[in-house]
């Protein structure tokens, strides 16, 4: 596929330096830091350039040149992706967003906010503060950019009740391959105004086009929430709650899943131990709502309900610091577990609902069968489980044999279970083969057709997603 | 555009009856409800033949024919669009939905629900009772089937608060122009699996493939709704008042506008008075709840915001009948302006909801100025109104001449405050001219690109949307 493309030469990079003066980088001068994701496992591939953005005219001059001259442009936010989705594995240039990180106007009366696609998770609400309003998406990644959370349609803990990033995004500014500029949709909460090319540019990982400002609708913020934990004596119960839970009205905001051995590598990574030590498998849910008496009712359904489905016991958090000691153990799963070994390889399925206890039970069968340690947690509430299985002290060739393997049943039994590859990491090139084989031919030649009518020379970040 | 296709021949007949026995018209046994939809304004056409399908695999075989030989096909739900969107204006054969017309499948523990595109909307919730779920979407034709709503990707009342059908499609079912079975999605939640070719589906309007079966989410239904009345001494205190109500944490179901005429023309039509008569313009809510105390709070806020926003009084309707009367007045004002004049052309855009008073104030003035009746109610809580031009008694050419000079004034202030052609009602072949000026030729042709990946040889419902 790279004999498609052209190298950057240093004619190239005058013409670069010359538009994006100070922010161009190639050779000795590019940081190692750009040649990888958070998945290291995926492999490492350093881009001939790395030109810092400022604005959409600039990516747009990029872009054409990089069109006439067939250079491949790798669009890059914080870098912290799941399956290689920036890395440049076709050569070419980084295009980093890290540069456009303002937030550009908060309309409290349209209740919207527009901002540039480097603006990180953990920056964005300092722009909303005494407004009222919040933005609901809660990916666990918080220094990932709102831009990568838009074009890998990013999930999060709050999805069960307010949804996903898609959910949220109501308009984008584009740079097509040929430089032109797209305005896609606005400040308007419906529309019925041809397909949609918004839905279609969400979670197409920087291929279709280059993300320059978005829109996102915010709600006023709930001024109230608490965190119960439920123990379970086993995973089994744990999860067959989840469904009724969900259906008893009570409208959970996050309902999270964490066994034991998950939340041993949390208390050592973060030296803290977890609240409870009680039980094997946990659900953590959160209520959001106007006040506490407001909540009650709520409450009260989930603790009786709870208690009959076989929990333990109801542990309310309402105190800050509680709930800080809880979600903190939940959001260092991912580098817990990564601490826990020497590498692993993630899987990001989402199946219905009611299909995860077949999912996990096939998932530690798969494990025992295979020899290796397989760790999970996940968005019970959404049925997206994260899924790692660690290398630890396996040699080279076993464990490149015994992932491929494990990945390949897991990836089977999800489709099997009428689930899909990706809840919400996406699909970069770590998961283009799964993708293909869950989704079929005729899916991933549309997908192909699409991006050709997008981008007809192939330069958006090419490798990725449906090549 | 006619040149590209051919004409139905004895031949083709034979081999559609072959496929579907019994469910195949032609000539004279096509009724003539078949050649419009519930905008007749936008002109007749007869098909030349009229099939009823009944399964996937009929879809099928029709598709893989006509695609072959180059014969049109309109799908047709139950023909209420409002922009001519199953009306055949090139020919060919119009495939109705009408008898796959089956909810298959309600699954409790995933909260979805799976059915044939023929379901009507006020037929879906029969198969929903006792089991305390419930399908948000509530446009208001309830005699529409379920797919034309996804296929429009319809929006209605109540969906301020839980969105369009967008935000309730999980799943389709599609055939290809080539014959191909697709399913996109399933009864996943959420995914980032791949370009979205669901939400590319979703509002297309049948151009991109036919759809034959759907899955749609389910939410818990709430226990209690309660109506308000807000009656405002001028339509420009009572919209301003929007932003303000929406912000204020109320979360309203539904926030519907209604001024003193088309109130009448609906006293009129449904010959029963409108509980109110002391106001110009009115501002109706809907709160949804638990139980009477879970609202109260919200209720106090929007007694009180309104009042402070001018509202000359807040009236409750809580009882069954009081708020039928209410309702099924809202419910009529289509039918009611429609039966209030000769004839009427329709404008559905969405703007920024700030801007909708910039809008009305303009499009009073449109009206004053060509000397023609405008009126208009909707979806204040969304930005989307309804707009209608009543012909009334004006001379042919007068009619043609004043429609196209009015319309073209009220898209362009649309775009010019940033909105959008269409709120709700898709663009059909009547909208066509507008979506193009308001998106622009760049859209367009990555739409077309779009739609020669999906049907290359433009078989599926042509003229519409993008051509």
């Amino acid at each position: 596929m790279k004999d498609m493309y052209q190298p950057v030469t240093q004619q190239d990079l005058d013409f670069f330096r010359n538009v994006m003066p100070g922010r161009v980088f190639s050779g000795e001068e590019i940081s190692t830091d750009y040649d990888h994701d958070e998945m290291t496992e995926y492999g490492h591939a350093m881009p001939e350039a790395v030109l810092q953005a400022l604005s959409a005219e600039e990516v747009s001059r990029v872009l054409a040149y990089c069109n006439e001259h067939r250079i491949p442009v790798t669009p890059r936010g914080a870098g912290t992706g799941l399956c290689g989705g920036c890395v440049p594995i076709c050569g070419g240039i980084v295009l980093s967003t890290e540069k456009m990180n303002h937030v550009l106007e908060v309309d409290q009366e349209n209740m919207t906010a527009t901002l540039e696609p480097g603006v990180l998770l953990l920056e964005f609400p300092k722009a909303l503060e005494g407004t009222g309003l919040f933005y609901p998406p809660d990916p666990g990644e918080k220094t990932a950019t709102m831009g990568g959370n838009a074009m890998t349609n990013a999930g999060g803990m709050r999805a069960v009740r307010y949804g996903v990033t898609r959910d949220y995004i109501l308009g984008m500014q584009i740079v097509l391959a040929s430089g032109e500029i797209l305005e896609l949709g606005g400040k308007n909460v419906k529309t019925s105004s041809g397909y949609s090319l918004l839905d279609l540019m969400i979670g197409s990982e920087g291929t279709l086009g280059f993300l320059t400002r978005l829109t996102v609708k915010l709600i006023p913020e709930p001024r109230m929430n608490l965190s119960l934990l439920l123990p379970f004596d086993d995973v089994h119960r744990c999860i067959q709650a989840v469904p009724r839970l969900l259906n008893c009205g009570c409208d959970p905001t996050a309902v999270e899943f964490m066994e034991r051995d998950v939340i041993a590598c949390s208390e050592t990574y973060l030296g803290k131990a977890f609240p409870d030590q009680s039980a094997d498998a946990y659900l953590l849910l959160r209520l959001d709502g106007d006040s506490r008496e407001a909540l009650a009712p709520a409450m009260a359904k989930v603790t009786d309900l709870a208690l009959e489905m076989g929990a333990r016991d109801v542990l309310l958090a309402d105190t800050d610091e509680r709930k800080e000691t809880i979600w903190n153990a939940r959001g260092a799963f991912l580098e817990a577990i990564k601490g826990s070994t020497t590498t692993m390889d993630e899987c990001d399925v989402v199946v219905p609902r009611s299909r995860i206890p077949d999912f996990l039970q096939h998932m530690v069968e798969t494990g025992v069968k295979h020899h290796v340690r397989i760790l999970s947690f996940g968005h019970a509430g959404d049925g997206n489980l994260h899924i790692y299985v660690c290398r630890d002290q396996l040699d080279e060739e076993t464990w490149k044999r015994t992932v491929q393997q494990v990945m390949d049943e897991l990836y089977r039994r999800a489709r099997d279970l009428e689930g899909l590859v990706s809840g919400e990491h996406g699909i970069g090139h770590a998961k283009k083969a799964f993708l293909r084989e869950s989704v079929g031919e005729t899916q991933i030649r549309l997908m192909q057709g699409i991006r050709k009518v997008f981008d007809p020379n192939g330069i958006l970040n090419p490798g990725k997603v449906c090549t």
